[in-house]
């Protein structure tokens, strides 16, 4: 596992942490090559991106009719469905499958690339919040370790190198908690920031560290320098810090065990106490932050409520983002969708999809019927709406 | 190594550390046993820790009649000169050896109990500073871990666990700075603190950790819940935290590289984020703690400074102490000292002790001159009386 130049397999390449991923590749040409690439829309930095790395694979995921014809064009050695994205998770050539493309695309992908043996790098939230207990428990059958992207989850990670597990007391995730974690319910119906992403974090961290819900609290740290602790059963704390920055996250997954020195490269800022003067924790206020309450609330219920909270945040968020409802409105929506959902234990990765969909159309049906009677207390017509409404019919 | 129950020597059980010690051993009945004993003074309680842990070797190391005496009557079974001392650093059915005396007391049954084979749990500070060179050498010889007791110490060495300290950039010690950290030059005249002892912990940590001295740095934190930190050449940054206690570093010490579960003792005190909330850190102005800046020096210089570092620290203290010299006169002494010490390369253990005695006896006569001709400048007299005080003839 320590041999270098370490095989990459990027999934996600044109995003943000797909960027950065190549970021840290550029700075240490001797440590990793990139063997195969996959982006969805970006053709045009896709095509920079294969001329930079030179990769032996590549796919273009493009789920738009003019997209596919970009990549047709400009990327003719290119695999256009998602076949491709499962031949680049499974690429032979590669070590190491970066996952860092957003939303559901990435599980599949994960679990084909677990079953080709290879070391996961997981920058994907909804990979482990959805299907956790699939991806952990085929990871433990396949021995395939699964690295953390995601500086809350790599603090975590990093101090417990040397630890063991059974020595966890509780973890401490911390959450910025947004510019406006002060803000009143009546301030919130205006502003684009829940908690939800924190809700999922702990949901993850439960999966990657087997840790039970009770363990993980989370902690309001606006400054974000310090990226989650681990509290041990002797009562002793560890920390990890540094200025906010991605590189060191994708760096640590890329080169574990090894930490590479970021000296010469402009990739991660010295961390001067000094400069910082003072680090400030505050309690989180649940009642602020009630997409927070519902993701753990659905976490520990287990089954196919993940899938169904990711499913409903995914549909309720896009209705904010285009307006059509208030902040406020996001988690009474997930709310009633989550009261209304019927799960089943043990869920397969067809019936954790399923119950992703059968969310999304919930929000989406509920939030047009209201349009219809706009009369009326809101959740209140929601709820009369639902009897109507699809059923989700889980299957094992 | 992991065996449990581990027996345990203590030396200096009835000082501070060594209560805290046996707090501990109470606390963890199944996990550790006292075999021997050592304290110098405190008879009574020393024969009280006698009954309660019914260790088989008992030493009362005492240093005036009075107390020989008194230990002769009380406790007719114990050894009562050096040599008992170092029969309890190497007892035979040790496996653990507590170095908890305090001062120059605790260097040869160090050198002694590392000869003999045994685990080192190190609270005393003389010992790495004076003679880091071989005690460490004599260390790997003898393949024996030397842990660290000392809130500082234990939080590097928990950070440095599953790391490589070729990964190591910088240590970044943590510094309470006093109650007076804000305090004037002026204001200074008056207080009976200076960092003399965070110097010393710089030179330990060089020693502990073979770390140069210009990657080890200190910051000022007043509340002392982070105990100290590694930057790693990554720009990661580790930090060990909790409320302040010396319980947790001697049960890491006792236990690695097991964690103790506290849950149920009433050691250790759970930290809570959102009670402690702000965290400060501020610089160490080096220009308000010349004795910090002594200490350094003579690390770096190494051969026998240090040794007359400790020599000179001690005696001028202990004239500060009796109201003898002022606050500020204590470094002025020492650096006094430490400008005309003639070291020599690699000493060994007797020119390691000379250099402190002579350092001792140069501050003496320093101030024992000044008395008689108190006119002019304090340090004029100094350099003046210099001249015809004793010599130091370092020998291998």
């Amino acid at each position: 596992m320590v041999t270098f130049p370490r095989r990459i397999a990027l999934l996600g390449s044109t995003g943000s942490i797909g960027q950065q991923t190549l970021d840290v590749v550029r700075c240490f040409p001797d440590q990793f090559q990139v063997v195969a690439l996959a982006a969805r829309s970006n053709v045009l930095l896709l095509l920079q991106q294969m001329r930079e790395f030179k990769p032996s694979l590549v796919a273009c995921f493009a789920d738009t009719l003019e997209v596919k014809e970009k990549a047709h064009a400009l990327l003719p050695e290119a695999l256009l469905d998602e076949q491709g994205l499962l031949a680049v998770a499974t690429y032979p050539e590669a070590d190491v499958v970066v996952v860092a493309t957003s939303g559901l695309v990435g599980l599949k992908p994960t679990l084909a690339a677990i079953g080709a043996g290879k070391v996961i790098a997981l920058a994907n939230k909804e990979t482990l919040v959805m299907a956790g207990h699939l991806v952990m428990q085929a990871a433990q059958q396949a021995k395939v370790p699964i690295f953390p992207i995601d500086s809350e989850h790599s603090a975590i990670w990093q101090c417990l190198k040397g630890e063991a597990t059974e020595n966890i007391y509780r973890l401490h995730l911390t959450a910025s908690g947004g510019p406006f974690r002060s803000a009143t319910q009546e301030q919130l119906q205006t502003v684009t920031v829940n908690l939800m992403n924190k809700g999922f974090e702990v949901i993850e961290s439960h999966w990657l560290f087997e840790i039970p819900y009770e363990r993980i609290e989370v902690v309001i740290h606006p400054a974000s320098i310090i990226h989650s602790m681990v509290e041990f059963i002797d009562g002793s704390v560890k920390m990890q810090a540094s200025l906010p920055s991605m590189h060191l996250p994708i760096m640590n997954a890329l080169a574990y065990p090894l930490r590479l020195n970021s000296e010469k490269t402009s990739l991660i800022r010295e961390l001067h106490w000094t400069e910082i003067g003072t680090l400030c924790f505050e309690e989180l206020r649940p009642e602020c932050f009630p997409c927070f309450r519902l993701a753990i609330e659905a976490g520990r219920r287990g089954g196919t409520y993940p899938g169904a909270l990711v499913g409903a945040d995914q549909e309720a968020v896009e209705l904010f983002l285009a307006g059509e409802i208030s902040f406020l409105e996001i988690a009474e929506l997930i709310e009633t969708v989550l009261e209304h959902h019927h799960s089943i234990e043990q869920p397969g990765l067809a019936a954790t999809l399923e119950a992703c969909s059968w969310a999304r159309r919930m929000v989406r049906e509920l939030w047009e019927k209201k349009q219809k009677c706009s009369t009326g207390p809101l959740l209140s017509n929601w709820e009369e709406t639902l009897a109507e409404s699809t059923t989700f019919i889980p299957q094992k």
